[in-house]
């Protein structure tokens, strides 16, 4: 792991760059001196760790005490895209626009996508873990396809929270049920590309007792403040 | 407003019991000097404000800085019951236990039973808007159908709090799109009395545009405590 640039916010908090071998990555870690526990941050679908969503959520984390880190997976944000993902990836935006069902276009690339995500987040994690500054537990946040697969592939990750959820691939949906940690499953009510039926019914498959289910009215980007509060709250709850 | 006595509990708060004509009633105030927002705080179907999981709630509240009110209604907790209720709440529990449908009985019993108890709210806020130690806005915890009722009769209601949601009166159900102030609706997802799709319709049918949803595994008494918190922290936001 290389730290290729790094810069000093106004909290307090550190936000570097990273790279291990291709993948690139951020890590934010609060001001304090003492071993902070870790939140691997997703955004659906493979958005790059750059979107500036995912960056105020990070660094508003990082501020209460948590190490953050996000990375571009293969084939994941700014990484290199075959020509065959590019033209997945347009009919997709395409389809979703246009109101056209997207299954089988989800299914054929957000299933591989999320396959091939999962080696390079448990490098990454193997690597933080070995650093002075983070110690552990382990949480994840965002991208529910990808938490499912990381929160069953692997057993540092101790809660999750996971944001949306009306896509999820046939492989995610199936094995939801073998999910044991403690969950926070965030949904936006009229969050157009997300059918809420389908988000409530993953909902109810998770294998996990301890599940919370938190909907707020709106769209997809709509999702208040206030949830991540909520969702920091849930992390001290399960990782401190 | 008369205080039939007071009890100073650990953590400052004042815990007294009042009548007000026929009303009987329990106020519990901070310790700090301040005037307090107000949260009244009313059980699902007119259980008793002694109940002690009422009181719990009631106690950790006020000791975050709110006043909280509950009242034993007319018809409600241990006022004179008519031997038709009497006959009416043992009917309702009996189907219930059962498993067999409850819409005929609960509509024909709960129903009159907001009804009546919407005045004896109103006249109780009128009563606690007059004392010194109470400052305003006010919310609302607890039964929702009474809630719902209160909501709309009652403009100086700013906030809401629901729990279940899974039975609520024909005229409660159609009167719900008519409530505009921000909502928190609480729902345990196995509630074997409250049938879920109900109360996940009830909250699509709210009117405001500000609603939340916390869902959680497990039965009717199975809310977990950090709900509460969650629940103070909501009214800090719309109260404070």
């Amino acid at each position: 792991m290389r730290f290729t640039s790094e810069k000093r916010l106004d909290d307090g908090v550190l936000e570097r760059e990273f790279t291990l071998g291709e993948i690139p990555g951020t890590l934010w870690t609060p001001g304090s001196a003492a071993p902070a526990p870790l939140i691997l941050m997703a955004h659906n679908n493979g958005l790059p760790k750059a979107e500036p969503r995912l960056v105020a959520r990070a660094r508003y984390t990082a501020a209460r005490g948590y190490a953050v880190a996000s990375i571009d997976a293969a084939g994941c944000g700014d990484r290199p895209r075959s020509a065959a993902d590019e033209q997945a990836r347009a009919d997709l935006r395409r389809a979703m626009q246009a109101g056209e069902p997207v299954d089988e276009i989800f299914e054929s690339f957000i299933g591989p996508l999320v396959e091939k995500a999962v080696p390079d987040w448990r490098t990454t994690l193997d690597a933080l873990l070995s650093l002075p500054e983070i110690g552990g537990p382990v949480g994840y946040s965002g991208w529910t396809a990808l938490g499912i697969r990381l929160a069953v592939a692997e057993p540092r990750i101790a809660a999750a929270g996971f944001f949306a959820g009306g896509y999820v691939p046939r492989a995610q949906r199936e094995e939801a049920r073998q999910v044991t940690i403690p969950l926070l499953l965030l949904l936006q009510w009229d969050d157009e590309g997300n059918p809420r039926q389908r988000a409530l019914d993953l909902f109810d498959a998770f294998g996990t007792k301890e599940k919370t289910l938190h909907a707020n009215l709106g769209g997809h980007t709509g999702t208040p403040w206030f949830e991540t509060d909520d969702g920091n709250r849930f992390f001290g709850r399960h990782l401190k």
